[in-house]
């Protein structure tokens, strides 16, 4: 069956896509006459299909070239499908016990195919709306972020292996774009697309358009996105790109990957968990007062950061002669000095995890895109306050980042 | 004429390859029987011949697939001639009163034929160590400065067009990984290029390579310089590679063009005044003690910063409203805002370039590849003396690079 020209799926014309693509049909125990198929994209981007048969199960992923949330008329790439398949690959290939496999990929049809994600896993941003606790989810994208940044960054790629990635995932520009226009710039200006809690937050959405500290650092922040070219990022590392349960944490949806700076994932998912926690007083009732939980989502946001800096130092150390061309092994073979070239990296990435962390926050509560956690608090007051207690930390931590020296002084300022 | 392979030409064969090249005969005139040619090459890399006809001149640049000063056991690809090339058009077309004009470019050829500047016209570092004054250098080198790096970065450029820049020249990754090797690296490392004026400085490079603070300074310089995408820099940017007059400055040999941190040209051109500077004590003699010449060399390295900073900051309040998207003119439409954007800006690029002007000096004292400018001076124990105290500069320069605030503090600091 040629596939010379991309058109949209649906239910019957992907039965017969998958009937004609053996990597597919294969992980379906080819049992294909009575496949059931599943529409779930709740995205605001693809077409996300759930495929079950009796002896398989897998999940197809189709972007289509707009936003599918507002439609055709916000063209988007579909070639996004073609970073989202590459990033996912290798990122399974560093930490593949948190990233589904990738079955299959049709550069044309801009269509994965991969590993179903099955229940129990939900989405984490859900199970925290929830209340949830996961035990070892600081563990895993602690893990997933460490080797994810480490492998692709220059502590172990050499200069030519780091070039050729970056020149690759430049392309993936329309995607980044998205993201400076909805992260850095929107939120700071008027925009057509940005909303709040109305009337309530409409002087603390005009303070944030009108506050010169906070537009000239959310200015160094996109710089760096920009033109830093890192690692290999995941771009959009919410909670609602991770699928958990309480003993696995799944990496999904890496559409926004490209080479950028590091802390711009570590803060996107330690800064939705501020996001979470900031909404619990929004989800107490009179059975649950939250306060236990919103203790268990600092402890997280803690954990997340003090293990991502260990496993990150600790790859480091084990590399610390390998093939990785910042520090060379000769010039800092020393105890003294490779501590403090550590502790100076380290620093450096807290600073910049804790100004994106702050950046993500506000264009969660004064841009285009909001978060369930705070949207799914029908009282409007109630969310206003949460919303206005987020805000005011993001902005003091975007503004004072590098006042900060450990996470537990980030969480006090926080509580 | 088929030019189907690549081969080394020699005087013979480059006139039969003009006579077969339309482009290069109509320059001169296509009076092609009594072309004198001359080979020029002083460099460390590539074969140059001036070619004259009664009613034309140009220069034929060919890279071969090696560093031509040692010989083929240092493999460098010719692909560099492209980059060159690409960078010189570039350049040429944003600041065509300071870079050449190419004529004709043969990628299978690695070949560049492009304006012949002419005599008077002299390398400026053999201007500077005769002790001639060049009135109009620093106006010069700033215009090339500002308008190379302003236009190619994201203050003028949108997101799409830089990231595909980006791209391309991520393919001179050879090149970069030289300046990496011989800029960043073996200055602080035993290595067998390394020399310096033994054994007068054999405890000082001993002490370069001990110097905790300034490894993990220069590690800090070379993370820029790998994953810093900020303009496309000329990337060799010493007194070397400008040509001069009283009257006209021209810059040529972008061959290690890339998008880089800007502070890498700037302080590539500082720095090598520097070291013009602390080697006039070594030609001095009794008839010129070099006072009043030492004098206009820091003028010179002042103006060059104060005139920078004035044309480059103009040309980004021209383009406030332009194509650029780093600083969105509806956000940052505050007199005040913008004021103070254009000076965190100008001071991180200024700390930048007082960075890699010390790490350019340095690297010319006890590393592989040193200046005429010290190297003329033939007592070594006077030669030794200039070299330590532009070291001992250059080693203060780094480490407390943050803490001068005008270049004048620089240059007193220096005398």
């Amino acid at each position: 069956m040629a596939m010379e020209e991309f058109r949209v799926l649906n239910e019957k014309s992907l039965r017969e896509y998958i009937k004609a693509t053996p990597s597919l049909a294969s992980k379906l125990g080819n049992q294909l006459d009575n496949l059931e198929i599943k529409e779930v994209g709740d995205g605001n981007l693809n077409f996300v299909y759930i495929v079950i048969s009796p002896s398989g199960s897998l999940v197809i992923k189709q972007a289509v070239p707009y936003v599918r949330c507002i439609g055709e008329s916000w063209p988007m790439t579909k070639e996004r499908s073609y970073f989202e398949a590459t990033a996912l690959k290798r990122q399974h290939g560093l930490s593949p016990k948190h990233v589904p496999e990738v079955y299959h990929f049709d550069r044309t049809m801009s269509l994965i195919g991969m590993r179903y994600v099955e229940p129990p896993h939900i989405i984490l941003r859900k199970g925290l709306i929830a209340g949830v606790e996961y035990p070892l989810l600081a563990e895993h994208m602690a893990e997933f972020m460490a080797n994810t940044l480490f492998y692709t960054s220059l502590l172990y790629l050499t200069t030519t292996e780091h070039k050729s990635a970056v020149a690759e995932f430049c392309a993936n520009v329309e995607l980044c774009r998205l993201t400076e226009q909805v992260v850095f710039s929107d939120p700071y200006r008027i925009s057509e697309y940005n909303h709040w809690t109305s009337p309530y937050l409409d002087s603390d959405a005009e303070a944030v358009r009108n506050d010169k500290i906070l537009k000239l650092e959310v200015a160094e922040l996109k710089s760096k996105f920009c033109e830093n070219t890192q690692a290999l990022i995941h771009g959009d590392l919410h909670t609602g790109s991770v699928m958990a349960t309480h003993s696995s944490t799944q990496v999904i949806d890496p559409e926004f990957a490209f080479y950028g700076p590091m802390g711009f994932d570590v803060g996107a998912f330690i800064g939705n968990l501020f996001l979470a926690y900031f909404s619990q007083d929004g989800h107490a009732d009179q059975g649950n007062d939250r306060k236990a939980y919103k203790a268990w989502i600092m402890d997280t946001a803690a954990d997340t950061w003090n293990l991502f800096h260990k496993k990150f130092t600790s790859l480091w150390d084990i590399h610390k002669d390998g093939p990785g061309e910042a520090y060379l092994h000769e010039i800092y073979n020393n105890a003294e000095l490779w501590e403090l070239v550590k502790q100076k990296y380290m620093i450096n990435l807290f600073h910049d995890s804790l100004g994106f962390a702050a950046a993500k926050m506000i264009r969660r509560i004064v841009g285009v895109a909001h978060v369930e956690d705070l949207e799914s608090i029908s009282d409007p007051i109630k969310r206003a306050d949460c919303e206005r207690r987020a805000l005011d930390f993001a902005k003091m931590l975007l503004k004072k980042r590098r006042n900060f020296n450990t996470i537990n002084e980030v969480i006090s300022a926080a509580q």
